[in-house]
């Protein structure tokens, strides 16, 4: 049972307010994944992640497959209960941490062979192995194995990895209408690099395996704002109209408004949980650095205008002085402002479709935002 | 306003319930205090440390003082405001600190010189200047400044610097006397090291001062679990009946029940946080250690009799995973279980007293915790 439903279409651009419908409950979209990468949101007691109103979060097959492994996991009652998470889980593939993580790996027709950046090891990744991997985790969304496209890329490998991404993208969707159980719905991932052709050639040819939705994937490594928005636009004109569209590891408060204004209806990234631990936080001004000097007796908290747990109980000049010291303490406070930061967002996005001033809060959200993430670093 | 009242005498040992009257509430004592070395109960929010029943922290002077600096707290509100802490606070005098982690130290008769862990910048502490730093604090109830005594030491060396301990203890009294105010209470240290007469020398040295309470110092640096109970009853001996007696940096939940029984009534110690931190948790059975390979598919809490969030929530198998990837939350999630046993200890504790069933209790918990710390390492 996966289900997808438009509750409300704007008039005036693409973006829309759904609900996905599934056996754990139902979700609304826009929704933003916090990634949970080791199987828990980092330094988050489960319950205070749903108590800030989210509803789905994004874990690692890649991370999981290696420690504790897939097995484990099942035999301690799968993801969910293993992580204590009662909502929805949506797991990636792995391809992309294979790419980004592992100190070697050889791409074949047939798959991914990596060494595991924790001890050396070498493993495999088929696209089937990948499925049975998030089969064996119990997640709710598992997405398929694709080839990371790195950027710049030349046209001609581009095309070629795409083109892989496509047969194990088949590859899949037949292992999957072979092994589908109720419980679990699959999404397809394009590819096409930064080359608009082989983006609008990866959507349809993606968008026409039935997956349960899909997912625009590729993206924030390193490419300019607007292509990145160029990117997402080609790639939405061959995305069905009645399934979730997820762009993937994206983004900055104006990188999620730009994509729903686009059509988009999911998203993930560790924007909000790693610059948190990097000192880092989201405020209704723009980013604060909380080792600045400037903070060493400031009496206020992060954003005055804030009602999170961390704001109304404690001072810029004491998050300093934990982050200073090494405390672990601060990273659960800045990480906790800064999901409820994002999860305040994410409301006042469905607030804006709804009175169609989505334009009125990117603007306003702009004025704060505008730099590109890795400015804020 | 600071007093102490014995709300109950056993009348088979020296143990005794009693309650510590201030003008921020009462506590019950017998009393155990976690360590929040540098304004912070390392990895827990405050309000939590709270709802498991904690009404009193120590938190250290010495590192508060180096860092952010006593000028910056006390313009931040105070210590309790700092770190969002309502109930009261204990801070020590920083002498065992400048012993034990500063790399540089120089007792003289006026006090201590030493350099900065931190930076190695060089500062003094004499009497007086950590008896004002802790004005500054505003913590609840200030330690005087003593020498710490390493054991082994010759007796003619103990004998010095338990000395100095008295004379630094005379100028504390004489400030405070001239300083005091209606918030802050004073405790004054019985020092003596593992020396019989030299211990009845400084207690009754100490206890002629007229302190609001008395401590015992210079315990828990190596020496045997026998030398530690004799060198407590010995100082107990000449501390005031009517006067809450406090031992320092202990212990282990046997040392703590030993020490009730002798009649002592606050405690501290890092046991509880640090050994979290390791991987090592307190049970109903006994030391466990979350890094055993045989937990890896284990489904069971960490103690199946203890109803902490962390038992209630998480299976071994997952806490061993986070431990081993090194994931903020298990520090949290080990504390927070860590300190529900020693806040249970201590209810059990209070309770055995009332019901005269405290050897049985100390049968029952020798059984599992009969060893050293160190053999749990």
């Amino acid at each position: 049972m996966f289900k997808f439903q438009i509750l409300y279409q704007s008039r005036k651009n693409q973006a829309r307010i759904g609900a996905i419908i599934t056996h754990r409950g139902v979700i609304e979209t826009p929704v933003f994944m916090p990634v949970g990468t080791q199987g828990t949101i980092k330094t988050m007691p489960p319950e205070i992640v749903s108590s800030l109103g989210y509803n789905i979060i994004l874990s690692n097959t890649y991370h999981l497959y290696l420690r504790p492994g897939p097995d484990i996991i099942q035999e301690l009652g799968g993801i969910h209960k293993f992580m204590n998470w009662k909502k929805l889980i949506l797991t990636d593939s792995g391809g992309f941490q294979v790419y980004s993580l592992s100190q070697f790996r050889k791409i074949t027709e047939e798959g991914i062979l990596f060494k595991s950046h924790i001890n050396g090891t070498e493993h495999f990744f088929s696209p089937i192995m990948v499925l049975e991997i998030q089969k064996k985790l119990g997640s709710d969304i598992l997405m398929v194995l694709d080839t990371c496209i790195p950027y710049p890329l030349s046209y001609e490998e581009t095309k070629n990895l795409t083109e892989l991404t496509h047969k194990w993208a088949v590859e899949s969707f037949e292992y999957w209408q072979r092994h589908k159980n109720e419980k679990q719905a699959v999404f397809g991932i394009i590819q096409g690099g930064m080359y608009e052709d082989l983006r609008r050639y990866s959507a349809k040819f993606i968008t026409s395996l039935e997956f349960d939705g899909y997912a625009i994937g590729g993206l924030s490594v390193g490419e300019p704002l607007e292509t990145r928005n160029q990117m997402i636009e080609t790639s939405l004109e061959y995305m069905p109209y009645h399934k979730p569209r997820y762009v993937m590891g994206i983004g900055t408060p104006l990188d999620i408004i730009d994509a729903v204004i686009r059509g988009i209806d999911m998203f993930d990234c560790v924007l909000p949980t790693r610059n948190a631990r990097r000192g880092t936080v989201f405020t209704s001004k723009g980013f604060l650095s909380i080792k600045n000097a400037s903070f060493k007796s400031d009496s206020l908290p992060l954003d005055p205008e804030c009602e999170c747990y961390t704001c109304r109980n404690f001072s810029r000049g004491y998050l300093r002085h934990l982050f200073h010291a090494k405390e672990l303490l601060v990273y659960f406070l800045l990480t906790l402002h800064n999901l409820f930061y994002y999860a305040k967002l994410m409301k006042h996005i469905k607030n804006a479709i709804k009175t169609e001033t989505l334009e009125n809060l990117r603007e306003e959200v702009a004025q704060y935002y505008l730099k590109n993430f890795n400015d804020s670093k």
